[in-house]
């Protein structure tokens, strides 16, 4: 996501300059000689892009007398956000110039632990560090989310977005920077909502994944869309987002990209999951990170400190973590006595 | 879906007696002795339900001492209800029996020119016979919607409904009848918002399927989803019905199955438009009713009417009606200049 992301904004006229920071030096030799990754099918970077491991380099650029970035995208599996962000800081101490830089994060999940969504770990880790915070000041942070598989905007297949944050000009300027004839991006203020939907998704996704595995039908399939659209709704409304959001792009938009592409990591690890197969083999030959597996944790966690029901995410912790065999876990979903329906 | 309703009744102990009525004495014979229909793979109906193209027989019994019909399944196209219903009443004129009958219907649509629901159309034409209604005795009528492929309940893959009614007891009793190991049904008081729900969803899948054709992806297709959802829900409301029933499974989970399962008539006719071919030419070649052609119509007019503003049904309608391209409407739909997301 951060590779397409980057080739987005490059295309944008306004933008001067892209920098796309690699974790290690030898994905950016890679992604800098390619200018693509395996999992995008017919995707080029943009020459424009320079690929860099290092950290100040990406942040500040060149030299001292460069202008410094003004907008950091945030593209990192949400367990390593915080580990990834005190290096970036740590390589940029005491710069005042950090201090007026933005951030847009596109990362779904939540922080094992702390329970924090990835703006709140960034607010976190960017406040413990002097030269990053100043008393008084609130960096910027907006997410942006919706049903935005990355390899289909990899192909400028058409894509709706949600630019969400608590500063409108911030929402705006993410909005114009990453609206394209193919991707249209529309402003919101609810990031509590936006996070939120973003990281429960996942989890709901490898709930679809299974129900897929087990060749239950698009009936089950939709069920569940709707069921877990009603659980995700109700912690999210607990926790202080705003109802709408779910129904918009970033909440059952997302969530059904997520539950139907044969694309997604989520679904196709519950699919295996359904077929079978355990947890660790799956995630053994799986090279990249399924958010959802982790995020179920936190999710689970929030849910019960909170009093909220959420007996999918409930399913899914309980398959992933006590052993419970998905199709018993799936007939239990089924078989809830309940004779009215009920959603929020 | 008539088939698989009489074979999920019969299967109800508590059930005595189902018979399937079919429009034609050739239908009758065929489904009779077949027991099974072309649409519907791995299925046999239950020897126990009677096949008759006889209304009275199907409404009264063998004879006059025979007990009638205590529920009466309305499975029936939208455009065919009144004609069809009609027919029944005029076959059973004047009877006593008839007046107690209660009425479950699974049809889902508008009828042109009343702009009625399928329940809408039965109430109206049963009040209108002598005999089939009684000053101050309203009929029970009861509709059962969700994510319900026929082919698959026919399987006997896991699958959920809503049970819709003013009449609690009505609702119940449906409830009973159609709860099997793999079907759950759940009870609603919101007979406006399945209906509304339900008649809608398949507008939204021809424009659904219309991406599919253009391969224009997932993303699209959910946003198309969210977008979808949210514009029924206008409607929904403004026609009184209640927010929620669209968030559940007779609205985002039935809206989700019809939009996404490779089976749908709506989805499938609309990936046709969408691949170039014309309306008439896909209509000629296809022998089921495709339910979204005709309600558009409807739809179009009501929401004129309330002032309620439906972009995917007017291009749909447009698409169907005035000869816009697909590929023009969907590049109009995703540039709509809007800034921020609106829901409700």
């Amino acid at each position: 996501m951060g590779l397409v992301m980057a080739a987005i904004a490059a295309a944008e006229p306004a933008v001067e300059r892209v920098t796309l920071w690699c974790h290690t030096e030898r994905e950016a030799e890679e992604i800098g000689q390619r200018r693509t990754s395996p999992r995008l099918r017919v995707f080029e970077l943009d020459a424009r892009v320079h690929v860099t491991p290092d950290p100040k380099r990406a942040l500040l650029g060149r030299d001292a007398d460069d202008r410094p970035a003004d907008m950091i995208v945030n593209a990192i599996p949400s367990q390593f956000i915080r580990e990834v962000w005190n290096r970036l800081l740590d390589a940029c101490p005491n710069d005042d110039r950090v201090l007026t830089q933005r951030v847009v994060s596109v990362s779904k999940g939540l922080e094992n632990g702390s329970l924090l969504t990835p703006l709140g770990v960034i607010a976190e880790v960017t406040a413990q560090q002097p030269g990053w915070s100043r008393d008084g000041h609130r960096r910027p942070l907006a997410v942006l989310s919706g049903p935005t598989i990355a390899s289909e905007l990899a192909r400028g297949l058409p894509a709706t977005m949600v630019s969400a944050s608590v500063d409108d000009g911030l929402a705006i300027a993410a909005q114009h920077t990453f609206t394209t004839n193919y991707l249209r991006v529309y402003t919101n203020d609810d990031v509590a909502g936006v996070e939120v939907a973003g990281a429960c998704k996942n989890v709901i996704a490898i709930a679809a994944g299974i129900i897929d595995g087990l060749d239950a039908g698009m009936n089950a399939k939709s069920a569940l869309l709707a069921r877990g659209l009603a659980e995700i709704t109700r912690l999210g409304v607990e926790l202080g987002a705003d109802r709408e959001t779910f129904f918009g792009l970033a909440g059952v938009g997302d969530l059904a990209t997520t539950c139907f592409s044969s694309e997604g990591r989520n679904r196709t690890f519950g699919e295996a999951l359904g077929k079978g197969e355990s947890k660790d083999e799956i995630l053994e030959r799986t090279d990249s990170v399924v958010e959802g597996v982790e995020t179920c944790r936190s999710v689970a966690e929030i849910a019960q400190r909170e009093g909220v029901d959420m007996p999918i995410v409930s399913a899914v912790y309980a398959i992933l973590y006590e052993g419970l065999d998905p199709r018993e876990a799936i007939t239990r979903l089924m078989s809830r006595e309940q004779k009215r329906e009920r959603i929020g």
